[in-house]
């Protein structure tokens, strides 16, 4: 391979990592922000996270387009080729987390005027400090090449997995308190999901930092507690 | 390009394309019988389901590193480039169709045990009837690389999503109407959103379609009517 298409190369990947750590600056702040907007119910930064999302896919489509064009054209091999695949990769979890931020705030924006429980939000509220927390130590895991970091964030999400279990009986609960809770909580209860799967994403990119450094697959079992797929809460002793 | 190559490469695309047939058997099948399990609230069939997941897993890892290692050998041009990129698309979406039949059927196993107002569940089964029918024209649409009946498939969509945000609303009167309602219901309408969001990429699949055939990406605002994510329901006059 001559010089030049060597280094035409390097500069084709610096764009793809380019625009990576650009989608990834964006769907931080998406989730960060869909957060505020639903713990100080403010509808206006609601929509501007709604807002935010077109760039995000226009970036994921991007991205997709020019990974597989440089595959089609330098057929790279090894390291190089794992590179491309794992852009591919990022860039869809990126753009899925920018899907379900924007659900939360389009949710912010249907609660607006409803009595809202403070109590219950403070619960989702942590969890998404949670996950924004695995989001940035994952953005940082991959900019770093880091397998460590990218394994630490993928053992942390069973404890995001049992908040969200307990964030489920507990909204549940207050559904069967007051049926003046239930349309509220339902949005709640779709939110925290929502960042669940955030979480789940999060995941997924560790696991594409461990293939695009190692080679290798990750063929462990996830460590997955998604016990609330089973949950049901009986009726609180005062209903 | 020597004959040779040619014909192996035709061979490889072939090899591609039985599979993604092979995981639209799968995901079909899986969300018929989730979608049966919940309205016969069998568990077992339910069982079934969720264990036939791993294949489709392990079918799109696949379908992904060969069609991957395809563009890189063979570096394919225009219509070829679009066969294995499209294999990737579908390949995904059909593999996200199977999580969503899984969480369905994990639900199933949940509420097994819950009192269940047989109406609302015929609602969700509606429902799930239409998105079986979109799922299976969409996969005949690839197979065939009918754009016409993919087009056709994107539209219905916003049936189905007006649908969804109808049965939200019914969903939410009952569970307003009687406490003991609340954990059922809860169950359903995360039920009937996972079949809605299986709508969401049969409507993917049909966007593939189109850029496979004519090598557009569909630019067109997607007919989305997601209003539920607005929606909130007031107290019925009973309660």
């Amino acid at each position: 391979m001559s010089e030049h298409i060597v280094s035409s190369y390097d500069a084709e990947l610096e764009n793809l990592r380019r625009s990576i750590s650009e989608m990834g600056g964006i769907a931080e702040k998406m989730m960060t922000d869909a957060s505020h907007a639903l713990v100080r119910r403010d509808s206006n930064l609601a929509q501007a996270v709604i807002a935010a999302d077109k760039r995000l896919d226009a970036l994921q489509r991007d991205i997709e387009e020019r990974a597989i064009l440089l595959i089609a054209k330098r057929q790279p091999l090894a390291i190089d080729l794992r590179e491309t695949v794992s852009a591919i990769r990022v860039s869809n979890d990126l753009e899925r987390i920018g899907d379900l931020a924007k659900n939360v705030a389009k949710r912010v924006v249907a609660i607006a005027g409803e009595i809202q429980p403070q109590k219950v939000v403070i619960g989702v509220q942590h969890m998404s400090d949670l996950v924004q927390e695995q989001l940035k130590d994952v953005l940082d895991a991959f900019a770093s090449r880091d397998v460590k970091a990218a394994h630490d964030v993928w053992e942390r999400d069973s404890a995001i997995d049992a908040l969200y279990n307990s964030l489920f009986r507990e909204l549940l609960t207050y559904m069967m308190e007051d049926p003046r809770n239930i349309s509220f909580c339902t949005h709640l209860l779709f939110c925290a999901k929502n960042i669940e799967r955030i979480g789940d994403h999060t995941t997924n990119v560790a696991e594409t930092i461990h293939y695009l450094v190692t080679g290798q697959n990750l063929l462990e079992e996830r460590p997955k507690d998604d016990a609330s797929n089973y949950a049901t809460v009986g009726l609180p002793a005062s209903a």
